[in-house]
């Protein structure tokens, strides 16, 4: 089930119990994805799109955003003309608990570990 | 990098060193891979490919087992003409830590609370 839009500029989030983990692990298997989600997690709050700056075009990273959104991972609303993004770690954290925390930890000893050996990072 | 094969009937697998969170979190996030490696890890043990009686083609079911292979997920190995499937916890507990048991806790826990809603199992 999916929160009905209220207004024409809303958008369709799951509610907690929709998510599924199929659809968060396919949304954090995606490298840019799951630096926006390390970047929100470090920001604890609302981000808009336009911060994170990804090396792709606009209409790609609308689509890497929406993904985040329709599996649950992120909660997106407008503010004026921009998205504001944040992660919905307490949904996550009560319906998987531990996992988010593990994936965020794991992408950090990935990039430790890549450039102890000198190889490029993998969320670049 | 990838380990050579020392024979015709020898399959490529990653050393540990390259295996990648997102090849890793991809081939998990599929719910019939979810279900080899769930299986995987309450046998403990090695388990021919027949045994997982998964709903699909022969071929497909190859196509999944690849996937769980070559992102590191899972070691297989000949024994005759059976393909003989273990999961690679040792290297996924030393790159990730906690990784695997939040995934493997995380899609119990949606078993439990779907069952208990009356909807399908997202891995039947």
């Amino acid at each position: 089930m999916t929160t009905a839009a209220p207004g024409p500029r809303a958008l369709a989030h799951p509610d907690r119990e929709a998510i599924r983990l199929e659809a968060v692990l396919h949304a954090l298997a995606d490298p840019l994805r799951l630096k926006v989600v390390r970047e929100l997690a470090a920001c604890d709050g609302d981000v808009p799109c336009g911060f994170f700056g990804l090396p792709v075009t606009k209409s790609t990273t609308t689509h890497h955003f929406r993904v985040l959104r329709e599996s649950g991972v992120i909660r997106q609303a407008y503010s004026g003309t921009a998205k504001m993004n944040a992660l919905r770690r307490s949904d996550l954290d009560a319906l998987f608990p531990g996992l988010l925390d593990s994936v965020l930890d794991a992408a950090e000893r990935e990039d430790r570990r890549l450039a102890a050996s000198g190889e490029p990072l993998t969320d670049a």
